[in-house]
């Protein structure tokens, strides 16, 4: 008989998370595991006891599907970073203690970088102390900053989002053209990698030119000669749309953002919480070149934008949930599933799985030969690769006008089966 | 044999101010009309005779299907104000030998509250001069702030969108409640009425609690009051979320955006540009009660997102468009298309006509008695009068992952044609 598995998710929510947490559910009752736990609140809320049966949520088919289509961490998420093991033994201590207590074989943590470091300290304690619990790690970020994995759940997704909202931005800007020339400075996430950001490309096609610039976090940017840039711009056309990611710095390595009001918070891991560069930039162009400027942040709307979710990142997140437990099921642990790309054209790709210590703490930034020469633009190799990862709807359940989410509500749903009838 | 039909666009564009203009293209044909020709960018650039004919660009079903898909103004847009008559005649002078010229029987003007006031006044000046052209106004504005018009088409979609993102966004906010109090300020668009602010409560349903407060621009807006309501809600829950009108104003009439940074410039109409209550009020709430806060601005997003279009609300901007047609084909003139609901459940409207001299210029707000007595929250009958118009969706036809549009490159559609076959 099999022991229970237990799985949290950890991070920045995606619109795809919990269709990774559906596979891990799906697979592990398809394998024959006894129950599947969920750490409420991640590895956190764990530490204090906080969790639920999945069972009592997933009761059916439509549930699960539910699941699928809902973003942001059903179960919760957390920022939470583990101490080293030899700086306080006593978290490991009662968290394996947990383990034991209820059983689990299985422990699955859906998450990015950070969420990774997680699962290296829990399994590096196991085998330091013979613990019998497996770990597997489940790839998760919209920043698609894992090493080794071709690209994480959560990308293609967020990647439509803002290539669909860039195209709506730029109708709206020419809309209002004449005789009155407007600068847009688009903000898209994304600190250190600029994978979102080139994903506003997305957009250029026989029906929208696309932004005329794109600026990563990889390459340094020069205020300077993005206002000369939108000047000779301007002196060509009469609207200019430019998209920068939210960690653009100085060649002196100071954020953009930083020059702005107001951004001085920073989360447990030390990250500054950034805001403002577009309407920083905005505001700068509006006093140099004395035109109509807007700043349009996409903000949290872009990872949690489930009702504009790609099929391929939907099907994608479940497939490594269910890897994850089909990983650790024939006995692997200390490991993280990655997505390979078996071919572009028909798009396939398949599962592998890496030890976490290679991926943990990393981060997979934009390669500088997807970056154009001047640094504002990626190239048409960046966009082939994005392209596949966006492909397909996977239809929202609308109910009374708006996208139907699975929730924690047991009260059961009414409205809902009005229309689908189980 | 009957002349030709001249359509112009005017104001901020809606998701289905297109479908509008597919229902004067499309009804004018149906009846007769010789030739349906669009002023670019409204009246102003009509002035400098900028004109295309629609035909070029509307050659078959598929490119009217695309047409009402697409958001923003197709044919440009522009926000200039007609002199009066007696102020200048001889802008008038030129648009009447213009339209002479050209064999216009029926001119559409496609708009909200301003735009009416340019077919006030062209249907002024024919009845002064005797001249023959016949003038009807089409009402759209996200805003609903028409007058006499049970709704105006564009606001359903706006509502759609509204009501999807601060779903996304609470779900958002949720996964990060643990042990960390958060607040959100959501800001969305809406200067003097609050019909858009009020559609985040759409968001509540058995899967969501909504909002938590709601302030629309009708009610004065006590910042002190707002926070302690916000300490209050604190102490009861992890997070709360507040939606805000971007043109809310305190007791003494100065608008909370007046207290942020950067927000003077003034548009044709003397409106004011506003942005960053939201930001404002977040940090004003994070200063007072030290808690985590973000703001979410909808911004553009709100009113282009055709990629989340209502049905209703693109089949009612195809009706008035074609009613619009109608109405001068019948020899009306210096009229506005309306929609009359005639029930709500099932739901159902028509369209009349009324004197445009009745609506130009007004600005019809929400009743005091659809605001709660607080005046931070919408009441039942609010949300049942929106929730009609936010039904059904108008897929989006995809190619390669993203909304198409209809755009004025005649190059023709490769990409296109190879998903949909003609």
């Amino acid at each position: 008989m099999k022991g229970n598995v237990l799985v949290g998710q950890s991070g920045g929510p995606t619109a795809v998370i919990n269709s990774s947490l559906a596979g891990v559910f799906k697979t592990a009752m398809d394998r024959g595991f006894n129950k599947v736990y969920g750490m409420r609140y991640g590895i956190q809320g764990f530490l204090d006891e906080q969790y639920v049966d999945m069972s009592k949520y997933v009761k059916n088919e439509l549930d699960l599907e539910l699941l699928k289509r809902t973003p942001s961490a059903f179960l919760g998420t957390c920022r939470y970073k583990l101490p080293a093991i030899h700086e306080d033994k006593e978290v490991y201590e009662k968290i394996f203690h947990l383990l034991d207590k209820m059983d689990i074989e299985v422990l699955i943590y859906i998450g990015g970088n950070d969420s990774m470091d997680t699962i290296q300290k829990l399994s590096d304690y196991a085998i330091l102390t013979g613990a019998k619990q497996r770990f597997i790690g489940c790839p998760k970020t919209i920043d698609n900053d894992l090493a080794l994995t071709d690209h994480t759940p959560g990308y293609g997704s967020a990647a439509k989002y803002i290539g669909t909202s860039t195209k709506e931005v730029i109708r709206d800007c020419l809309g209002f053209s004449y005789k009155k020339k407007n600068v847009t400075v688009i903000e898209v996430m994304g600190r250190n990698a600029g994978w979102l950001t080139g994903a506003t490309a997305l957009s250029k096609a026989e029906d929208c030119d696309g932004p005329d610039l794109i600026y990563l976090p990889e390459i340094p940017f020069d205020i300077e000669k993005f206002t000369k840039k939108v000047e000779t711009l301007l002196k060509k056309k009469d609207i200019v749309v430019a998209a920068v990611s939210e960690g653009i710095k100085n060649k002196e390595g100071k954020y953009i953002c930083e020059f702005s009001a107001g951004s001085s918070t920073k989360d447990a891991f030390g990250h500054i919480q950034m805001t403002g560069t577009a309407a920083y930039l905005a505001n700068y162009i509006h006093e140099k070149l004395g035109c109509k400027t807007r700043s349009v942040e996409f903000s949290t709307l872009q990872r949690s934008a489930s009702h504009l979710a790609s099929r391929i990142d939907i099907n994608e997140a479940f497939m490594v949930g269910g890897a994850a437990i089909k990983a650790a099921d024939e006995g692997l642990s200390g490991m993280m599933v990655v997505i390979d790309r078996l071919s572009d054209d028909p798009y396939q790709s398949t599962t592998g799985v890496y030890d976490v210590h290679r991926i943990a703490n990393g981060e997979k930034v934009v390669p500088r030969e997807w970056i154009n020469k001047d640094g504002d633009y990626v190239t048409d190799e960046f966009v082939s690769y994005l392209k596949p990862l966006i492909q397909g709807d996977y239809t929202p359940m609308m109910v009374d006008g708006l996208p139907r989410h699975l929730t924690m509500n047991t009260k059961g749903y009414k409205d809902l089966y009005k229309v689908f009838n189980e």
